[in-house]
């Protein structure tokens, strides 16, 4: 099996399949999914999960929330999805892409003079665009992120950013299989990505299925593996890069990239331009969820490792100063610092996701 | 019950009694270790841990381990010794207080011109000797290290560095211990310390006996953790020093040490005088135990977390560079930079320690 091969989301004409990724490794299974809030739980669970997964998910997600409702008229047509979207966009907090995709929907229909029925229609027609939008992004993002891996390289990456993570081929695991599929003998160290060990348990299972060399440490190793020269260049993701390139991305992402500059190895961050929040000026304002006390105490909801009365604090996400960061892969290209001049440079379409607070979400 | 009350290692007159730390905190149970191969699988299967408890544990051992065997004269005896000391050191590499306290006992029974049935009635007085001065140490070095504690402070540890870990109150945890008896208003936030989650199970296990307010992190959590704030000290262990202050510990030390030192915050290193080695002139020439993939691949022996085929690798412990800490708490005091003067002038008893390559361990 190839990455490519690999559906972790599928439109199946009335309803969204996607994989139940809590099983992984130990089994591969599908949920169906016929009503939004099917779609909010799984994405709250993490049954779906990965910032550009999460936004497919909920674009589908708002269809399916819309379908059966009446509405009186256009105008009640948008008020309802606006609220339906609401609800969705709650699921998960620190992913951009969740917003951006209902934002993006939102936009599109409020310029469309049409009847509810219609405008249904193109919820669902936007959600299929959005969806293979982000497989193409990943594509591109593989090409781009490719360059930067030569044959011999070994890559360490943090959680999951490959096609369970993405509609498409991943993020920086996309890199991976991109310069794999270009015959470079590469090697991935795996940090497995406590509390929820998407690492382990994802990121192992991809790069098996694909035939990649790759190896698991504990994320505490990854200082060690760079001590002793193993490492050559550090590849992650991103759920919300701010204005000034700061990213938040999966807890434990921001240790390695104080590691990495520590070693004077080559941190880059790779992700789509739905990823990116110009709205915020810089990482501190970005909203880190707090997960729940048992995800940290007991793993993968079996094994108490601790005491039953202990504290715990799981913050599911850090943020990654951009002085930290070499570049950030996008479907466009790779972007350098200083990143504020940059993205001011490159005009990009994130001008209009960054005006998702006005739109009543 | 308080950490004076944990007793990891006991002597009952005829044998040694150990806390089976494996089994904590799911339940507390005790090993009775009759012969020196019990010692040592109970070393190699981590039983027994820390640096300090695995010495004095191993002083017994060579007592047991001589205990019952016949020798015709002294040199006989001596020559046994040797070897039954050599067998012990391999147990686990790293910890240096193994050999330190093995070498000890032979440094000083060569010097005695007793039979073999006086010269091993020495054995055992020795082993006593190393036991009770752990304990006297642990006492001073949590004097030294509640010194650099103030009221209010949250302190981040690794690993296990407690009454489990030595025979008294600990090095690291003990200068916790100390802090808080002097009513000092303390919260230590815990590294739960994959693959082996000394953190998670001992540790918090010890903090709660001792009435400590104690939060568990997931090792990847604690440079969120420092950015956030929440950080005023660092304070972890120490499996062996080199003559430069590079410091071997558990794996993720390191990683602590650098993300400290990115936020300027304190990183000190606890451990007794019989921790350093400096025969070594820095930390790279420390041998780095390696251990079973499975630890790695397999929670607690309990939970596979990766696929069935997955490769991992699992060192046991790392070197953290002596620029990155900023003090080393011993039974003498605080020793501070630039350690390899501080420790000539210091004229430590170490000296002997050094001497043990020659000694035919």
């Amino acid at each position: 099996m190839s990455a490519g091969m690999i559906k972790s989301i599928e439109w199946k004409g009335d309803h969204l399949r996607i994989i139940d990724q809590t099983k992984i490794p130990e089994k591969l299974t599908y949920l169906e999914l016929f009503t939004v809030e099917e779609v909010y739980e799984s994405i709250r669970r993490l049954e779906v999960r990965g910032a550009p997964a999460i936004g497919v998910a909920a674009a589908y997600g708002l269809y399916l929330g819309m379908r059966g409702r009446s509405s009186k008229n256009r105008n009640d047509f948008l008020m309802q999805t606006a609220s339906v979207a609401d609800r969705l966009s709650g699921a998960r907090p620190t992913a951009i892409n969740l917003r951006w995709a209902l934002n993006s929907i939102l936009t599109r229909i409020r310029e469309l003079n049409l009847n509810p029925d219609e405008l249904l229609g193109e919820v669902l027609h936007l959600a299929r665009d959005i969806h293979q939008d982000d497989i193409d992004r990943c594509e591109q993002i593989g090409r781009f992120g490719a360059s930067l891996i030569k044959s011999g390289d070994t890559i360490l990456t943090h959680c999951n950013t490959g096609a369970l993570a993405t509609a498409g081929i991943g993020t920086a695991l996309g890199a991976v299989y991109t310069a794999f599929q270009q015959s470079k003998e590469i090697q991935v160290l795996v940090d497995e990505t406590r509390p929820l060990l998407q690492g382990a348990r994802l990121t192992m299972w991809e790069l098996e299925q694909a035939g990649i060399p790759a190896t698991l440490i504990t994320d505490n190793m990854a200082a060690f593996a760079m001590q002793k020269g193993t490492v050559d260049l550090v590849l992650v993701g991103a759920d919300r890069i701010a204005a000034n390139g700061d990213v938040a991305n999966k807890i434990g992402t921001f240790h390695l990239a104080i590691a990495a500059h520590y070693h004077d190895i080559p941190f880059y961050v790779a992700a789509p331009l739905s990823s990116f929040d110009l709205s915020l000026s810089e990482g501190s304002q970005i909203p880190i969820e707090e997960r729940s006390e048992k995800e940290v105490a007991v793993i993968w909801d079996q094994l108490n490792i601790t005491t039953l009365n202990a504290k715990c604090w799981n913050p599911a996400f850090d943020v990654t100063p951009s002085e930290l960061v070499a570049g950030i892969i996008t479907e466009k290209g790779i972007i350098y610092p200083p990143y504020k001049e940059s993205f001011e440079n490159l005009q990009l379409n994130i001008k209009i996701y960054s005006k998702q607070e006005e739109l009543n979400l």
